[in-house]
């Protein structure tokens, strides 16, 4: 095991509870054979002669059959990733970021080697949500994917939706309890969601999509407001990760919030849990719940793969190998993807505003289907809030700016994006 | 292939279909060498020289390396099964029926030969929980698992919440649209649920239940009353099959409907859908939702089988078996459950009867929760609806039984237990 940080610990914890029974239905004993550690001092539960602070020693012990990687990062992530593969071992890992960006190339190499990577955890914590994608639903041509895999984001939507309060108050609140970092930004500006996209992606269509070319909005700008506008639409707002096919071997992959309809399974995913619904062109709707981060959750991710290596270790085969991952595709550029807006403006309280609202929409062929002046804001601005027909990003963002440009729409405006999941 | 009905022909439109994906995702290509049907003169868009009336054909052409079981029932079933594994051949079936009452001879006999049963199909459908339960979530004991696994009775009591109808007239409408059999009672009574809860005991738990032993309650008595009323009390009303370990080798495997809290995430599983909520001891909560039943569902499930057996053929090994599921173990007798009930009464309209219901629970021991008496149900007799707390099925039965032998309680009256699920 090369890190034994939150996660590292929750894994030695739990294996020692369940090991037997993870023994006897994997039909292998397991054993903690040398755990690397940046500071040695620290007490972690593992034998003292096991501890080391050289990973390397880890991944060229001859007794060690398959490495861990739980320390994070990219950088000295990735030389343990390499390394394991080059000596022969498989590789379980809980590392979004490191798949995200060098998946590519881990996946090209273990290919050579005939080794796996399992990385169940990457994604979604306790919910197999990769091993659904790539296993059980293997006969499905994927049809979309929506995905809230961002715990502490949706934490966040999910207490300002049920308080009216706002996202400062309640991101306080999340790293008072926990559910936030002291840095926020890899959640709450969506960058986690996009490395777990690419990752989803890759499994549901076979190819590797650049973190680059992913369109990532996070959740810094909703406000109370879109939350309540929203409801009296019968809708939520949720962090979504989404994921449909293009054209060859080019996908949408985009993480920004996003309406869903209230009725929606997906809608009633509140707090820190995760769920991803997969549409497959065979199955139809499915959807996959359970809680997205936390030690205990993500170990029950690592454990279950650390078996899985086992198994195909002692079959000599390697079932979970994921055929077409060495190449990237393309994500499609976003101003091309076609979405319904709300668009929230705060306008000047008097008549004819919607008219040179709407004469800009119509300019663009985009249609108004709902549009309310939510009562109780009089003053000089008033909110107009809208929900708009299909249009391409580009062609509803040059609308946008020119409405936003209009001397009668003033500070501040929100537009965000509407899935109907149906 | 044996069996070519409606679930049958799916697989085979399905497969047309995706062959290529499905060839990709696991290394094989699929060729369905020979079909096996009652009437050989209905058209069945497989070339006719594939088709028999005999299944012995099927079972022994030495082209045929997987049998694929989809004619149902339990008698011929049953020897197609026993005699593709004794002619090495390993056995994909969506029949839960079967395994149900011969599972524990059936995967006795795979174990010795080395071979595997496929059976994802025969439990909610599309939704890959077999793989769950059994892979991804192999680290955890499994604390609970609570399922709505049979979309007619689910279809059912939606229909019945959402439009307050009769259970009579949303049966006759399920029917019309093909949602229930024309015979409904092997759904409405519960059995097709309790042949799926004895599959997930078995792999939740390693050991067989018998059918005889599994406390099974229908929804006929279900009123739009009730669900009315568990509405007021915060609660929706589902069929769900229970599963939760008891003592060594015994757990409670249950099928009754239930009372479960309208925020939880079982409670918006409407329509035909299935969903299964697990809990697990490392994991805590899960849930995984989608279609239950039909071709396409059902053909997504046998078609990831398909591939699993293959990949398990041409590697040599078995990693679907499921180690210890060769024996028998008891489910708790229903009488020590342990559970809050709902209980509605007809009561004549007059003062002084609840202190006689309530004289009696307290003889047993049993408080109550909540208790109120509708509005708007003038008469001679009106409702007492009440929330108790726990208690043993057998202690309830006992103080349910007097009560109504009360002279100042009338017919109808109603009981339905509680899960809190949480």
């Amino acid at each position: 095991m090369v890190g034994c940080g939150v996660v590292g610990q929750g894994v030695l914890h739990h294996l020692a509870r369940n090991h037997d029974l993870l023994a006897e239905r994997s039909g292998s004993g397991f054993e903690v054979c040398r755990v690397a550690v940046r500071d040695t001092a620290k007490a972690r539960g593992v034998d003292a002669s096991r501890i080391t602070d050289d990973w390397r020693k880890v991944v060229s012990d001859p007794a060690v059959d398959i490495v861990v990687e739980l320390m994070g990062g990219t950088t000295t992530a990735r030389e343990v990733a390499v390394a394991a593969l080059e000596a022969g071992k498989p590789l379980v890992t809980a590392n979004k970021a490191l798949l995200a960006d060098a998946g590519e190339k881990l996946f090209t190499l273990a290919e050579q080697r005939g080794l796996g990577i399992y990385f169940e955890a990457s994604v979604a914590g306790g919910i197999p949500i990769l091993k659904a994608l790539r296993e059980g639903l293997r006969a499905n041509h994927i049809v979309s994917l929506h995905g809230i895999v961002n715990g502490t984001c949706n934490y966040i939507l999910s207490r300002m939706a049920e308080e009216g309060k706002s996202y400062e108050e309640v991101l306080a609140e999340a790293k008072r309890l926990g559910y936030a970092e002291a840095d926020e930004s890899l959640d709450v500006d969506g960058i986690d969601a996009a490395h777990k996209a690419c990752i989803l992606a890759s499994l549901a269509y076979g190819f590797w999509v650049k973190m680059s070319e992913v369109h990532v909005e996070g959740i810094r700008s909703v406000s109370a407001l879109d939350i309540a506008f929203a409801r009296k639409l019968g809708y939520a707002i949720k962090l979504l990760a989404i994921i449909k096919p293009a054209e060859a071997r080019a996908v949408q992959v985009r993480v920004h919030p996003t309406l869903i309809p209230l009725h929606n399974v997906l809608a009633s995913v509140s707090g820190v849990y995760n769920a991803v619904a997969v549409e497959g062109d065979v199955v139809g709707h499915t959807l996959f719940y359970g809680r997205g981060a936390g030690p205990d959750a993500t170990a029950s991710a690592v454990l279950s793969d650390v078996a899985e290596a086992a198994l195909d270790l002692s079959g000599g085969v390697c079932q979970r190998r994921v055929v077409t991952h060495g190449f990237y595709g393309h994500a499609l550029p976003v101003e091309q993807v076609i979405s319904r807006y709300y668009v929230r403006l705060t306008v000047l309280n008097r008549p004819g505003v919607l008219a040179q609202v709407s004469t800009i929409l119509g300019k663009y062929g985009i249609g108004i289907s709902s549009v309310f002046q939510p009562e109780g804001h009089d003053g000089e601005t008033v909110p107009l809030v809208m929900l708009l027909d299909s249009a391409t990003g580009g062609q509803f963002d040059q609308a946008y700016r020119e409405i936003c440009a209009l001397p009668v729409v003033h500070e501040p405006c929100q537009r965000i994006r509407v899935e109907d999941l149906s």
